[in-house]
């Protein structure tokens, strides 16, 4: 049987309501009960981690009987599992639906099966539907059921031939403002803004994501320094709504086992060229965001340092995902090829 | 009064015949003479100095008296100029045309002047039309008129963080396929290619320009070493279709007046790093493209060394004219962003 326009549409907003959910120990899911004829029935998402899953939110919608013969539309496949709630499998299965739509199959050793439990019931099932959109949504959760720490997305700007500064330090402005609005959209995106002691005692950051007009983004990261330096008690990173949290040290993957136990699934790294190439090195990036600015600088301030690619065979291979113009600027999105080094379903 | 879409078609047609001319000390010029009623009574091309302007080799098509109240349609400004042909202004009046287009100013001091002797004797004049295809046309003439020098591309490929080579210094392939045929076809456009001593004692390079099955394509540029270290008598430049000439002297300037005396008016620069360089420090550079590969490499290779900017005040600015995704690869297309160092009409 192959798939409607109809249960695309539900998908696309099934995907609408999942982001509705919290990101957190659970992955964020949508599901959308229709009608034989079609009909949106009843909608559900997922509240958070000992809250119902989504097929049984969207479920308790309905008065008993009601989701007979009707088609589940689940961005992430019915799990298998009785945990803190019972299988969803079993739910629907118990509710008398007769078709499962889902985007991505369930990644989790406990969870998963519930495709094959359905389809032994006799309930036609269809895997795979807006999985792309879905795995966009679901990316730093499943870099955190894969890899078991946050999702890391480095950013920097440099000017085309790779440097971040002049031989003197002077950095401002490589990139203009649509480069930097598009920063900050992306930072309030994230759970927490990490940069090195360099770069705070150089340029003073605020690490907070803004508008244009410089007020606070509703969704503000934490902000997160890493290194032992002392940071002036009237340093901008201070007046940070959220409390700056400093780690002494230079154990990246300790820093960020310490984020994922506090609930960051999401790290935005911005710097400087010292700690961007430890990321780098230790294989510690799943997202790479590199602003390049219209001119050539030439002279030691370069972007990136030491990687340890002693000869080209070594070389970081990245897939260039998307590449945008901003104003005068260009972004380049790109992801570590290796797929070993990636959290991707 | 405006321009009709076949005065506009024509133009077109009039840029493709303008290609047919050999590039020289003349630009690039075609013609057509339409109708009243919009058909092509005939075409015609400038075929290089000392022949007819591309007007008056449109209008010797023609019986005397059947330009009578014809558009002309020319790439350039009909010249006001007696030279070893008469202006050719003059003999447009005179055959009766009734409506000029054209689509760039002349921008030599002895032959503009022409639209005004147009109109004053009472024909139509319509400037500007295409001129952005005619501009790219006669890009590296228009160099030569204002600069006095070859128009000048420099091409490299490099990784995301601007490194031309690997620490031990392997580089093969930092671009795939696709952006190694388009540097091929670009090198076909060019009358010279250079490269520094450095890279021809490294990579030992043919410089020639190829197809993807090794075949040479049917224009070759001229190959052109700079540098005083002796090329080896089996060098692969020396089994070249066009002799190699080698300069064995630092001093760009000199270079491009040599090459432009020899007829040289488009120069693709290959590098390597240090001779890229000095072609950025001394501000004789009207084209860039580089060639970006999806990988990082940190390290000391660096695609651009010093090029004297100490300060982000001094940075070498650019437009990028054009991003063009090649394979995995991406390519930038970017010029000097200061008009007193661009060869523009
Ligand atoms: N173009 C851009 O996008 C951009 C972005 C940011 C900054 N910048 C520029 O970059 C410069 C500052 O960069 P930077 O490289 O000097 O400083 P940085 O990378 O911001 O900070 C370096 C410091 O990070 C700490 N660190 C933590 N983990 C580490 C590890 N695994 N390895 C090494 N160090 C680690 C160390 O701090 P301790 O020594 O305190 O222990 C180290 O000294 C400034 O000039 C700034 O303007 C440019
Ligand atoms: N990624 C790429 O696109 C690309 C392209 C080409 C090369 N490469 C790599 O680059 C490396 C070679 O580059 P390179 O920088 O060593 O050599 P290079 O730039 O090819 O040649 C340097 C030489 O150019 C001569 N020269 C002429 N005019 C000069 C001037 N105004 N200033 C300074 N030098 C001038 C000097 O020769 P004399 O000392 O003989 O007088 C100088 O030693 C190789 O490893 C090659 O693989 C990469």
């Amino acid at each position: 049987m192959t798939v409607s326009e109809t249960e695309r549409r539900a998908m696309a907003r099934a995907l609408e309501l999942a982001a509705r959910g919290p990101r957190g120990v659970n992955p964020q899911v949508g599901a959308i009960l229709l009608s034989p004829s079609g009909d949106i029935l009843a909608e559900g998402w997922h509240h958070g981690a000992g809250t119902a899953h989504a097929e049984v939110d969207a479920l308790s919608k309905l008065t008993p009987g009601a989701a007979h013969g009707a088609t589940a539309v689940v961005t992430l496949e019915p799990c298998n599992h009785t945990g803190r709630t019972g299988p969803c499998a079993a739910a629907l299965i118990d509710a008398g639906v007769a078709r499962v739509v889902y985007a991505l199959p369930d990644p989790t050793p406990v969870a998963r099966g519930g495709a094959d439990r359905l389809r032994s019931a006799g309930v036609s099932v269809e895997p795979g539907v807006l999985a792309d959109e879905a795995r966009d949504l679901l990316r730093s959760w499943t870099t955190v059921q894969r890899l078991g720490r946050p999702h890391v997305t480095l950013k920097w700007a440099q000017s085309i031939d790779g440097r971040a500064a002049a031989a003197d330090g002077t950095s401002q402005w490589i990139t203009g403002p649509d480069a930097r609005a598009d920063v900050h959209e992306r930072r309030a995106q994230a759970d927490a803004i990490v940069a090195g002691t360099g770069t705070v005692l150089a340029d003073d950051p605020a690490l907070t994501a803004r508008a244009a007009d410089g007020s606070l983004l509703a969704h503000q990261p934490r902000p997160v320094v890493i290194g032992s330096a002392e940071i002036p008690a009237d340093a901008a990173v201070r007046r940070h709504p959220i409390t700056l949290q400093q780690f002494r040290t230079r154990d990246l993957g300790a820093v960020l086992a310490r984020l994922r136990a506090d609930g960051v699934h999401r790290v935005f790294v911005e710097g400087g060229p010292t700690l961007q190439s430890a990321f780098l090195r230790e294989g510690l990036v799943d997202e790479l965001l590199v602003y390049l600015g219209p001119v050539l600088l030439g002279g030691p301030g370069l972007a990136v340092g030491d990687i340890a690619v002693p000869t080209i065979a070594d070389a970081h291979r990245l897939d260039i995902r998307d590449v945008h113009r901003l104003g005068a600027d260009v972004l380049l999105v790109a992801r570590p090829a290796s797929p070993a080094q990636q959290g991707d379903l």
